[in-house]
């Protein structure tokens, strides 16, 4: 054989999570990882809710389960009852069988199957290609998916004033008026940073008006306010509102099932036939990407969202750890106000769920990491979970220098 | 909103698995569906060798495992394991760290992520779109899966004669020696129609003289002798040839875990620094399609393949599976033998594993499906783990008559 390899010209792709190598690599006792994916616990462990704990036991003792392939859609009392949670079950999107779910793997997979199929199918009847706007935040890394799924305009929109420290819903709609006629917008519901009821209508009214389609991604319902309908609210209100859109759901930060990649993706269309020739497309795309989903992850959701007692159970336990963020979010605010850290650090108690915007620029991010060890993703978005008790009072402490530190640019 | 879908234009995706549909639905009690996809004991089970159910309820109640999310290129113990399986624990190739596997969402993702991978990357410094060579049986599920991913050129080959019933290396050879420069030549091992040794040696002499690339299928190993090495013997020839390679590898048939899909795609290259540079491609396309493997399957397989105790067990369930295939592959020979059923059925015990070509024309698999519920796949290969001691003298019969019925077309 030849030497020279015919991979020769591959080259070496850049990570995207540099912070928690970084994190990985630092020996220093205090050093903290703002950035976690998922939700812990005060003691920094991966949360788990406990019923979901019993499920998984339940399941690996039931002799009647079997380990057959799942259909391509995945399983349909799955996808059915986390369709419902989403949308609501009495959503008439759902009475008159044009919203059903896909079962996918994870979040990811939902959006990848979304924007794979939007780039062939989606017809706007304005454009060949059609535009797609992402919040600043995740343009990297939602970007990503929908570039190489094939659109060449992808575009941010700012949601977040980052001098004002408070939502922007002003720029937002600003941005949506000047989208050309049929983008797709990508929305965030819950909406940690928090757009109101009536800043959502606005948005609804303007991306009906430009023709806008809506692609939502649902992965922390519940992790807002404690509330999965609450959460639910701004998906629930664009259905109503007769929208035809795609939703990426994912499990895994509600259900604590990081490694079993739960996802599925809502398609609302007009109508009932409409749904059936969408799905068999999906249903095409996923058997030459990977085939059928994996199912133990959709069994625990499936057995716990069709239970009443589960559900309720499941329920307390999302409260219990919204009520633990909301804490945090609290503390933090009042220790910065007790060791008299300049500015204003209300956005922390305004923001709600895990993801936050600290509000730090970028000098102070980059204070934070070389002198306190402190790690922060590249999106200035942490996650409030990554604070504990152990560690509030470093965390605090380190803000506050991080900002004395760096008064002087003001 | 309009009334009118933005949809409007997609069409019904044809379905592949007719034979499925049309077996489901039928109400015959003696019906018997020749294609499923996976290995079913005698009583028509999912087969499921004992220790993979251990330890399913071993993993469910290890309280030291959390559901964090795994790494993009999934669990090393497992990857490590599966390459190991493949290649040969001994493989120079592991020995000099230029080989490696990347877990993915089953055979199918595995295939998937290679496919998108050398479409990328692929570079044989002569062509601008390579071609890709299937085996005819495969051509419409696999051949879909490279045209996906960006394969314009895709190519049937032929390993077996339909009309003697044997396979026919000469015309395999022929195509690869007229096949365009750098070509890739998608190859299964163990290969059920059982090439030779000394066929595949010239196999290969042919792909390296026209530096052909091998992207190898590996998703029954053990099945078709019996023995793990053997099963592999094709695979790891081409390895110590030093051929640059990829193998997708699925581990659904040999561990009954079908809807857990654990696949792993072994990247063999020349060196170290290229495999790393390989993998981190890898690892990008991932993030983009679904992040993340899920975990259980991977866990169980790398339990079992990690032990040598649970590994002995598990050999020994694989080989008592195989010795049921070729005993219900001599009997149905006997049977069609004292029938007195027209031709020759040497080509039943000729094969191995699970998967056969049955020898039936167009009009004799027609006439099983409209005379007698029997239902076959249109590549005319059948599952012979679908025949039972209960519908063994069914099927012989019902193949007798079907031949009988058809012989005036000869």
């Amino acid at each position: 054989m030849g030497t020279l390899s015919v991979f020769l010209d591959v080259p070496l792709a850049k990570r995207a999570d540099i912070p928690l190598d970084f994190y990985r690599e630092d020996p220093h006792p205090q050093k903290v990882l703002l950035g976690h994916a998922g939700c812990q616990t005060d003691a920094g462990e991966v949360w788990i809710p406990p019923v979901v704990q019993r499920v998984l036991l339940q399941i690996s003792q039931d002799p009647t389960l079997n380990h057959e392939y799942l259909p391509e859609l995945g399983i349909y009392e799955y996808t059915r009852a986390a369709t419902e949670l989403a949308i609501g079950k009495d959503s008439r999107a759902l009475l008159e069988n044009r919203a059903g779910g896909v079962h996918t793997v994870g979040g990811t997979g939902a959006l990848w199957i979304g924007a794979e199929f939007l780039c062939r199918w989606y017809n706007p009847r304005f454009l060949n290609l059609s535009t797609v706007y992402i919040a600043k935040p995740q343009l990297d890394s939602l970007g990503c998916i929908f570039q190489v799924a094939g659109f060449k305009d992808i575009r941010p929109y700012h949601c977040w004033n980052p001098v004002k420290l408070t939502i922007d819903v002003e720029e937002f709609l600003q941005t949506l008026q000047n989208a050309p006629v049929g983008s797709i917008v990508f929305l965030h519901a819950p909406e940690e940073i928090g757009l109101k009821a009536q800043e959502w209508k606005a948005v609804a009214t303007t991306m009906e008006k430009k023709q806008l389609f809506p692609f939502f991604n649902i992965e922390s319902q519940g992790l807002a306010s404690g509330n999965l309908d609450k959460d639910a609210w701004a998906l629930r209100y664009f259905v109503g509102k007769g929208f035809e859109l795609l939703c990426a759901q994912s499990f895994s930060k509600m259900f604590g099932l990081y490694d079993e990649m739960v996802g599925n993706l809502i398609v609302v269309t007009k109508n009932n036939q409409t749904l059936i020739r969408i799905h068999s497309q999906l249903g095409r795309q996923i058997s030459t990407t990977w085939e059928n989903p994996s199912s133990l992850g959709a069994r625990v959701v499936a057995m716990v969202l069709n239970s009443p007692a589960l559900l309720y159970e499941w329920k307390l336990s999302l409260r219990m750890l919204v009520e633990r963020i909301m804490l945090i979010r609290e503390k933090l605010k009042e220790k910065l106000r007790i060791l008299g850290t300049p500015g204003s650090w209300e956005h922390l108690t305004a923001q709600s769920g895990i993801c936050s915007f600290i509000g730090l620029r970028p000098s102070q991010v980059e204070f934070l990491v070389k002198h306190k060890h402190i790690y922060l993703f590249e999106n200035k978005q942490i996650n409030i979970c990554s604070i504990s008790s152990k560690n509030l009072d470093y965390v605090a402490q380190s803000i506050h220098e991080a900002v004395l530190a760096t008064s002087s640019e003001d």
